[in-house]
């Protein structure tokens, strides 16, 4: 009998990519998809590729109908709203995972810090696991609640991850700088939409830390996940910058050396590290990570060089901001927790061109 | 045991998206790729969305020793090379499906006029089957030569073959305004190359009757197809525009009716004709086609209203050029060739945003 | 000294384009600024392109107060808006271009049927010239109230005005289908805003005739327009698709052929009738319309060609939505009005690539 | 009578764009334009958007006729080109601005290290004026030879110069990613053209340091030009990325702190540093850079925000890479070694959106 899964937020870009996943996914049955703001009407007139593949009918948001009818739910709301709707599902038997950011920072005073909110379920944050597999696996597993990562950590993590634990890179002085497409601003944007006259030809920096701000909030996870890799606390500066594009994130992360390292020692190091992921691909030879070998595919493609004069590492990462980045990372999650094998419904190559 | 296929012409856009669906395609087993100008490197190198699912190596074209190790062989060089190989290929017993148009036309006679190239092969013409299945699933199932129909007569037929079967429109006067996406026009480009720059923020449109030429090649094959579908000679002027996109197709046709026609009733009209067919959608109420709905997919989405004040009906079509316009079309022939469900390894929902 | 003009609906991107071009206009001086939802801010802080040349601060929408000091207001404001405000600003004593549909349409009648809108000025449509100096420059000169046309009929009377004056095309069967970039729907867009990653790698038609609406509304238009140089009633069948640009506009018109005609013979009629004109470009030998060269200008490219097989006439013009139709055409005509050179500030070549 | 400028290398990008601008330049004549494999055709149909504007027909490249004919030649040439006719150029008495790499770098021994050829022309390179405006706008001004800025030095040395030149950040650590439409790599694109569908939604880094290079050749003369407004040797790592988009670049400059320093203070030192300068931008308040404000035009708009959790100051610029990344550059450079005013042809507001 195939495992009953529910979406909750189906109608933003991550909540509907998940459902496409969970739509041909060969072990779940697809229970219930959400949409407050645009309940009851087919999932297929908001998602026009879906037609054919979900008859669902959006549902207003009920946590409790739906906790009771499902194994497990993909809860992809605005960061603060999955906090007031976890517990009641957990408190249900329903295991879930939340796309969003209101558990994946241990310390809950992080969250008035970055996220200009206070915690109202903190007694959660403790046991959830960080859904990022290349570096929790086993604790992703076994629990009841995954927090997945942000799409720019999920890729300053894998494209940091094994210099820092290394102990190849200092602790100070590490600068990662993004670049991402806009559907990771979600379907309503950040402020009411970025229009296609606005955002095409153009590209600039948000998130900047500096004037009313520390910076971007996703800065407070990967500084939590790289100080966890390192054994002691790991600054970065953070600057994501908005692209014309709409799937797609590369993250090109800086790295001050703590000691000697060559361009292919650095490279040994990352196929080590990587070596059996089904999903980081280790870029040979010359190759350079490109986002569009990743489009709408679960793979995050790495590679890392060391600029010798200034002595720095330089580590690149790519993946789609919706895959990787967001609804493929939760199904990897999501196949890791039911004992499903870890690729399930997600070995699929990118689209290219 | 997987049937083996193999692919001539795999580092163009539209061969590399068939190895692309042949990777995953389950009861497949892909034996050759060829790369005339590009041999001898791994195909992964070519298109980074293949690593990790590919690993053959590119081989330039030996037809003799690729059909003699091959079921099937899915033929994809620019049109008046296939023509070459073709007869080898079938002389060895192997099936060929050409995604070119060396086997489209029936009358020889065509080719000078609207490919300026002497037809090499003529007596393999009257045997192919046209590889639209909408319109001749039989003859394909058991064809061993398939001309697979060019991208944009794919959507033109699919849009226009019930209005025309049905004797609704007439037969002159036919208007095909087409828009594609550049990945259509191969990766070289008709003349050396689409580059971004001069693309981007850009229409225009291409292949017009007019000065020195017929029109774009592709009306033979449109009013071939559609003269026999009215079992009479049907006339079509066809001009199609280059938009600044990689995939997708959109076809608007307009019709002059023969008879008075409702919009619902010319709706029922093709809902009954693609009634149970896997690929098309007949979109309902106030939906109108779109190709992002399609892209990366199989489907061809269409609609059709009728302009009462100029009686004309209106039919639109989008489908992915290299999808249902290309190797999504090539492999759902190869599924009825071999016997496999029509949908094998693409009942894919397209990628969305 | 400098005239007075003034932009009304400024933080729309027609209106931001005209105080783009009114900026740097060596005969104007730029006096108000409108944004009634906006109001009070630089219009530098909307429109950072222009920080450095328009020190203005928007204004709320005051009719009278800006009547009153200004020789000459374009007004840039959704259709159905301008009719309520252009009564009080002739009345004392500024000359106006209206942008929007307000006064276009000759006939009232036509409003609730193509607008659905009853007209509350309908004494004013007599007396507006309709602004396409190419079909209208007498009037032009000597109105007090212009209506600027819209953008996809300003590219299509370009396009087939030649043709239906001379005779040389039936009045029926005419079908227009026109490709826009996006900004062609105002800066909120017409539902909302079209996102970029909802029509970024998209093509899609709307307003199509066929259920419940006769079609797009800019039909009217360029059905009385057509009439007007046909000296008889004309039937169009128009059909508009987006594009994901930003800019440019191209039409491509199909007329069937009322007597013998090549394509030679065409385009010397078409050389003939833009004789003069300083911003048609009727391009030669092969070469065809694209928008990339007319973004950010003033220009329409047009060409045409004979199809002899289907004896159709294909007319193709592009330019720039928001240039030739829109802002730019709106200072063209008041250079027109104020006795200006007619391509003061205007005479730039597009941005290419 | 006006001066006569010559453009040699109009056919790419930069070139037409040099050619674009003087074509309504008040105090110019347009006296050559060359194109090599190009020749003997209008330049108008090499660039659609110059029709009307500009007659000549394209020239093979004759340094003497054209020295011998023109008061200042623009050289847009790809690098390793311009230093084989500079020298004859200057011998005839032809001031020279070069808008290639060939004259950037003081020391020749970089040519072999980062242009990987031997200079042939070094006794030139010591007399050659370095063109940033804002950097060396007396030695511009007396020049008879003068070396344009990379585009991604003019972006970089905007953005730190204030901030070298004060001391306020050290001079090792100095992290330079950038993001630059495609344009920037010339016409033909540096390795056979940048086709449209594997550019489009895609990004990348490249010019990356670490195998078989010390990184992109642009990291010589940001650091030659960093290194002599600090009065010392300046290290950076600098990556370049290339984005989906035609025009603009921006540059994200990291820089660790020296001493203490405010957001405030950094950005009051940044509208003192550029007080007067007319093309570029200091943004106010909250406002960061974004390449759309500067399309088709020759400003560069500046931010500076400091980090004070990592005591790391980011300074960002955005200017058009075809503009002040080259050919508006150009001109401005043009504009003071000829005496007229540095803005003449060139206050011209960007087109937005």
């Amino acid at each position: 009998m195939p495992v009953r899964v529910s979406v909750i937020g189906a109608s933003g870009y991550g909540g509907a990519e998940a459902v496409r996943l969970l739509a041909t996914h060969p072990q779940v049955h697809l229970a219930h998809v959400t949409a407050d703001t645009q309940a009851n009407q087919p999932l297929a007139s908001l998602y026009p590729n879906l037609r054919g593949f979900v008859d669902l009918i959006t549902e207003a948001l009920d946590p409790a109908a739906i906790g009771g009818d499902s194994h497990l739910v993909i809860v992809s709301l605005p960061s603060g709203k999955a906090m007031e709707i976890v517990p009641e599902l957990l408190e249900r038997g329903t295991r879930v995972i939340d796309v969003a950011a209101d558990f994946r920072l241990k310390d809950p005073a992080q969250y008035p810090e970055w996220y200009r909110f206070a915690h109202t379920a903190p007694q959660y944050l403790a046991e959830a696991a960080y859904g990022l597999p290349e570096l929790h696996r086993d604790a992703i597993r076994g629990a009841r609640l995954v927090a997945n990562p942000g799409c720019y950590p999920a890729a300053a993590l894998i494209a940091l991850a094994p210099l820092v634990r290394a102990g190849a890179v200092r602790r100070e002085g590490i600068v990662i700088d993004a670049k991402s497409g806009v559907s990771g601003a979600g379907r309503g944007g950040r402020s009411g939409g970025f229009a296609f006259a606005d955002t095409n030809e153009d590209v600039r920096a948000y998130g900047v830390p500096g004037l009313d701000a520390p910076g971007h909030n996703h800065t407070a996870e990967i500084e939590q996940e790289l100080s966890d890799q390192a054994g002691g606390r790991v600054r970065v500066t953070f600057v994501p910058h908005l692209i014309p594009m709409t799937r797609g994130l590369l993250v090109t992360a800086y790295a001050p050396l703590a000691r000697p390292l060559t361009t292919p020692d650095a490279m040994a190091l990352y196929r080590e590290a990587y070596a059996g992921e089904p999903f980081v691909r280790v870029l040979p030879g010359q190759v350079l990570p490109q986002t569009k070998a990743t489009a709408g595919s679960n793979f995050c493609d790495v590679a890392v060089r060391i600029d010798p004069r200034a002595e720095v590492a330089v580590a690149i990462a790519a993946l789609d901001n919706l895959g990787k980045g967001a609804a493929g990372q939760a199904v990897q999650n999501m196949n890791l927790m039911l004992g499903f094998p870890e690729d399930a419904g997600l070995r699929v190559p990118a689209l290219y061109p």
